[in-house]
């Protein structure tokens, strides 16, 4: 480090100094549970969990605290629909995202804050807006009085008199001006009491711009790091979060990263049209590693059209990591951490460019494997060492991942044991019985209990 | 069904009718999240999935809310300790319970709320009670009234004028009764902010038994069916919960139900006697689908005192059951779902009596052992299809676990495709080259790729 990042704010590279030295805070939007994460949901969290390593890797303790939207109009929506209750319905997707984020290697946020369970700090934060001038009350809604704060469009570099009204509600007669936005809404008849809470201007739900800047500063402070996203975000939900906090009074973040699209022929892959790709589909042709350096290669700015041939490249690419990784455990025993190598650093240090920092990976990897053919073992531990680092950092230490992989060997183990009982009854054909017996011991040997049955012999392997 | 409960609060055997047909509703205390969970948590989630799934399996459609209590005594000490936050502590084992869970089969919650997450809730159920004359607040403590309410005491078998002060406020003069107990307490010097809320009392936190009672009620409606937890709660959190929510004008539980101890010689298991045992650890001693056998085997009234030999013994009798399953699928093709047997519905209807169902469970696999012996292959997947059945009431289905095992099979892969090498080199030494090659074909279609290394050979599973 010095750690360069991208700064949407001020859309220029910036180089990262935390508040407070030796520490890193980071607020990400997270899944609005209508549905279980797609993969490009998982782009984002892959993206900051890299950077959340980086971080950690250079001894910056990191607080990263990603949000769960589990009220708004299409979980009430989806609710109505089928009948399960919208509480029921946001917790099975929560479960879904916490399954997919285990699987794809990425490390738990420090905390997870439901919007549901922070009404209380809302109901502050709208009051504090209310004293301050910057929103106002209207038969139970508040809204933000976007006029009120003359800041307002600087995040995603637009002019407020150039803007379109506000979406959720933009033929509402009630509002100062159609560019204000609701901060809450009040309750609507048919909706379900349980989706509304008391405040002092009547039971509601939270706007969904509210609900990040309240959890975002209970969290984190008042002034905080880095706050991350999809560039969908960028307007209008951040820039509304940014206008709350500040017109509130509080600095909020100091940085503003957003990671580009994953696109499908050329779209943004999103539920609302019908693109997305599920995780458990794609973990179950490529494994999770391999959908992780998918993910993580291309530059985060840069839109990632979802390609099968790009994965397979994917997997092969990261398969000849392996493939080394194995030869030189095999070759020289045990396994050290090493430092990651110069040019990784400064990829990495240059805004995320993973791509980069895997190409100084592949470099290490081909010296490695030249010192496995030279029989050099000083240098393949080396070279391990440094291969462990580096691929710690990008979440794809293949030592990491054996345990987790969904791969059942149990279909191999069957195959290959039958290959042996195979072998043993052609030694018995040839009345080679010391190597019929030989097979057999060498089965239990390695766990497999053989038992003769009428219909053939029957294996186990033993617990 | 009929199916029979005993129910605590009448310390009696009843019949299970819910309040509305076809529908279950049940509140678990779940976990204090002070920790990672131990194997009598585990207990206590096994005990109640068994009714679950009972249930869902005579068309009764379950609603299960179970709580997380994240901020408590305890938390807010370890957290002062060790410098981590509070929020992040408690997290940090949600997501270990999660995991465990998932590991022994436990099917998740409908839903799973946050003590934090409700402090509206609880603020609306302590002005009820105040407004009732049950709930008095001094200087921003709020504490239930216990005289002010008849009945306190039916639920665990007390006469009021018998009971020792309440616990955590024993001492405090400013009450009306020592046995009053808190409901709503105060922000005290040192502690956190972040650990406090806005209430019109103050600022400060809930008591335990509150927030039970506000997030059974939010969940399930102001009268549910059955209540559940382990029977060290029964008082004083599940008579203080009880109290709480009658005296607010609810009607709460319609049951009551309890699960005995895990005991370590003689002992409760539990955080603060340290003699709890790691999920962690046990998984990897026992598979988790014997860890769970040995829990749901034993009666949920009865204490289990933990045994080592007992859990060897329950891994064999599951093996009993895996081994005429897998013959069996081997013997007869497909899977069938069939009916449970009428001696297993009688005892599963008679207050979980798991021990006697899996001896049901036994006698049909021995059945089916005989049918496979005698070739009787229509015997067979009669049997087999009613193992599924039962098995899967339990959540012992071998099927549900195959994917789901912590068993590495790398180690036997490995061991078995050196055999097979060793069995090529063997024919290509008496030039066998048929047979040579046959084998390397043959791990070929497992999936091995074989590679000639100077060395020697190197092998691979395919992706």
């Amino acid at each position: 480090m010095p750690l360069q990042i991208y700064d949407t704010a001020t859309r220029s590279l910036r180089e990262f100094v935390p508040l407070e030295p030796g520490r890193a805070s980071l607020y990400l939007c997270g899944l609005t549970v209508q549905g279980p994460p797609h993969l490009g949901h998982v782009r984002n969290w892959v993206t900051f969990d890299i950077l959340r390593r980086w971080l950690e890797y250079n001894d910056v303790c990191v607080t990263l605290i990603r949000n769960v939207t589990d009220i708004d109009d299409k979980i009430l929506a989806k609710s109505a629909q089928t009948g399960e209750a919208w509480w029921a319905l946001a917790f099975r997707n929560e479960r879904a995202m916490v399954h997919a984020e285990r699987l794809l290697g990425v490390l738990p946020p420090t905390y997870e804050p439901r919007a549901t369970g922070h009404v209380p700090e809302m109901t502050e934060l709208m009051q504090r807006l209310i004293d301050r001038g910057h929103a106002y009350a209207v038969d139970g809604d508040v809204y933000f009085d976007v006029l009120s704060f003359p800041e307002y469009g600087a995040l995603s570099g637009q002019r407020v008199d150039e803007m379109q009204p506000a979406g959720d509600s933009a033929g509402d007669q009630r509002k100062r001006d159609p560019r204000d936005f609701a901060l809450w809404k009040s309750t609507k008849p048919g909706e379900p009491e349980s989706a509304s809470w008391p405040t002092p201007w009547g039971r509601g739900r939270p706007g969904w711009h509210l609900e990040c800047s309240a959890m975002a500063t209970r969290y984190l402070g008042p002034v905080f790091d880095i706050h991350g996203g999809g560039i969908d975000l960028q307007f209008p939900h951040h820039e509304n979060e940014r206008a709350q906090s500040l017109a509130a009074g509080d600095g909020f973040a100091r940085y503003w990263m957003h990671n580009a699209m994953l696109t499908m022929a050329g779209e943004k892959m999103s539920k609302s049209l019908g693109n997305t790709l599920a995780i458990g589909e794609l973990a179950s042709r490529w494994r999770p590693v391999e959908l992780r350096y998918y993910l993580g290669q291309a530059h985060y700015r840069s839109v990632l059209e979802f390609s099968e041939s790009s994965l397979d490249e994917a997997a092969a690419a990261y398969h000849r990591i392996e493939n080394f990784v194995q030869r030189a455990i095999e070759a020289g025993g045990e396994v050290d951490s090493g430092p990651v190598c110069s040019e990784f650093a400064a990829a990495l240090d240059d805004d995320l460019a993973v791509s980069q920092a895997l190409a100084a990976v592949h470099g290490v990897v081909r010296e490695g494997n030249s010192a496995l053919a030279d029989g050099a073992l000083e240098k393949v531990r080396g070279a391990l060492a440094g291969v462990r680092s580096m691929t710690s950092v990008l979440g794809l230490w293949p030592g990491d991942w054996a345990e987790r992989t969904d791969t059942d060997l149990s279909d191999v183990v069957d195959a290959l044991v039958r290959v042996a009982l195979d072998q043993r009854a052609d030694a018995r054909a040839r009345r080679d019985y010391a190597t019929a017996d030989a097979v057999r011991d060498r089965l239990s040997d390695a766990g497999i209990a053989v038992e003769d049955t009428p219909a053939g012999p029957r294996w186990t392997v033993r617990a």
